[in-house]
């Protein structure tokens, strides 16, 4: 006689582990980090602060945020080693791997990546967050065969990155529009990527470590890369007056339109919607090419909602308005993922230093559907 | 009213899927690679054999490992960047920092890193296998500042990575032993590092992103290094006759002796009871300093053994007796778990690929215990 086993798949209902960084409220489309609505923070916030927040779980006052942005900016330089993988790897591999790998060296510089100490381990995430901004600029610049531009400090994060990224210091609309989108991709409570990166942490390998699982957890399309899908649909309607017609045409195959839908959200995602008023506001005033991707997301949000919103619950997650804002952004779809893993980076690693408050080594169960004590027979019998 | 929520710490007792690829019996100190006793496949079998039959589920017939076994010389070759990031890394950073960065920069040479094709990343997997052992021989020479030394396409796989690493053509003795070394821990069912590599790959990320996941998991001292810090013990004790009043001190102080003891055996561990045998050939056939970590290790096992085996359920795992045999092998303990890690590759590629047929995304739930509704206060109020 065996024991009943129940598999719980996917982990789907079951929990891991407390925690106070983020409150994902799917039924009511609310999202807090450490207690704060997602819209305060993405009105009246910075990424920095934000970082700060997630990362000490309280909102920094003006010295804290000077001494965070400070070492933040101070961090940012990439070593020899890492811009050299960035240039090799960037010829011909996935931007994402190249994210992954580089990140992957970043660790060679502390002599100590695992500590025991909290306090350090917030600093070392400093250098993960303030790098992987760097890394991902370089690998924008560095695929289109262009020079890796060096971080200038005078500017914030989000100017900073644009600057890095695009050539130009961008005025102070489209950093606040940055800031925005490295703000609401910061975290999002136990998702695939903060799961693996606990996983790894859980055996006190260091948080470089932890990091990069989440980087290799990201790559796959289950969860990362809607945002690029859904603009490329977008672009593929091609144009405004095409739209419905799509829509229809996608509907009546029963497949899926890109960046609706989603597996914890029930309502109209929080995110969506601060980004639709950025959307909103752009609307006729970018250009061309943007302008008719921008009404394509309106008018594609509106039909969905029509016919699919209250009746079904399927409302515009963050992924669908995203990809046009980067493109206002002059970012392209291909670098979509790497801003999103970049602006993770604070999540994964707050999720790694609380979890190691109580840290439980992660060892679930298999259970083993296979043969046993099976006869092994010399191979010229087999 | 909030529901009442239990928390899986740890995941201890979950089951996460159905396997076939392997069966811990730790009751009975039994082990099972795809229902083939481990002790047969050590004493019979090769690093090879066993990795098609972790793989395909099934021991090759001769045709079947010959191909394999060619396809595994064709991929041990490493591209430029790989070799670049191993040289460059290995100045300062810890190796499992500078294999896990080499091994994420593989992919690049794949056009097509994820597939939807069970045969397709099969031959993924081999490549990743021979390619982490040149990975690994090139970390162990460029650390001692030695020049790498390419593979060998007339030597098996333990005998190529033995002669990749110390320059010399090993006899059949010790050819042997590295191979029972790499078939011992080729796999373990759902431990966190093969855990990890399910997480990540539960995305639909790609088999190689999967595999950085584990050897993320794999750094931490929860999870790997107990076989270094065991003959680092060894080390400490010395001379063998020293061995009996140093563990008497250890023990009085409440404090482990590494390498006993184990999560799941609690049984004698019967990879270490066949690493004892190879033990009890050497003794006093190695070299003088092999010579004292063989009877020191002898000497620990049966004090051990008498005072908390039966009594306690402690036994030897297999990481106390890897030390003194990688030793006699002329690998030094730092590269101890390099060599687990290359080992563990097969592991997590068949976890992967057999996780994959039956995908389910891993997303289990944090139980939220911060503020909400928090007022955001200007900074200058703070």
């Amino acid at each position: 006689m065996t024991e009943e086993v129940e598999i719980k798949e996917g982990l789907q209902g079951v929990y891991i582990a407390k925690s106070s960084i983020s409150k994902v409220n799917g039924e009511e489309g609310k999202l807090y980090y450490r207690g704060y609505k997602i819209e305060d923070l993405a009105e009246k916030s910075t990424y920095e602060e934000v970082c700060y927040l997630i990362l000490y779980g309280k909102l920094p006052n003006s010295k804290e945020l000077d001494s965070f942005s400070n070492e933040l900016k101070k961090e940012r330089i990439l070593s020899d080693e890492t811009i050299e993988i960035i240039k090799r790897m960037s010829k011909k591999a996935h931007v994402l791997d190249t994210l992954r790998t580089a990140m992957s060296s970043i660790s060679a510089d502390d002599p100590e990546p695992y500590s025991s100490e909290e306090e350090k381990n917030v600093h070392k995430a400093v250098k993960i967050i303030a790098k992987t901004a760097t890394i991902s600029a370089a690998i924008g610049r560095v695929r289109k065969g262009k020079d890796i531009i060096p971080p200038d400090d005078s500017l914030g994060h989000a100017k900073n990155f644009l600057y890095m990224l695009t050539g130009e210091k961008p005025d102070n609309k489209k950093a606040k529009l940055m800031d925005v989108m490295f703000i609401l991709h910061a975290e999002h409570s136990s998702n695939a990527s903060t799961f693996a990166a606990l996983v790894a942490c859980s055996t006190l390998a260091d948080i470089y470590s932890a990091v990069v699982a989440g980087e290799a957890a990201l790559k796959g399309p289950l969860h990362g890369g809607a945002d690029e899908a859904a603009v490329k649909m977008m672009q593929a309607i091609g144009e405004p007056g095409n739209t419905e017609k799509y829509i229809n045409e996608v509907l009546a195959s029963k497949e899926k339109i890109m960046g609706f839908g989603h597996r914890v959200y029930k309502a109209y995602d929080p995110r969506a919607r601060i980004l639709k008023k950025y959307l909103d506001e752009i609307d006729g005033n970018g250009e061309e090419e943007v302008n008719k991707l921008v009404k394509i997301a309106l008018n594609t949000e509106k039909i969905m909602v029509d016919r699919l919103g209250k009746s079904h619950g399927i409302w515009p997650n963050v992924d669908f308005f995203a990809g046009p804002l980067y493109m206002h952004l002059g970012i392209e779809p291909e670098l979509f993922d790497v801003i999103f893993s970049s602006s993770r980076t604070v999540g994964w690693c707050a999720h790694v230093i609380e979890y190691w408050r109580n840290n439980k080594l992660f060892r679930p169960l298999e259970e083993y559907d296979g043969a046993l004590d099976l006869e092994y027979k010399p191979i010229n019998e087999r």
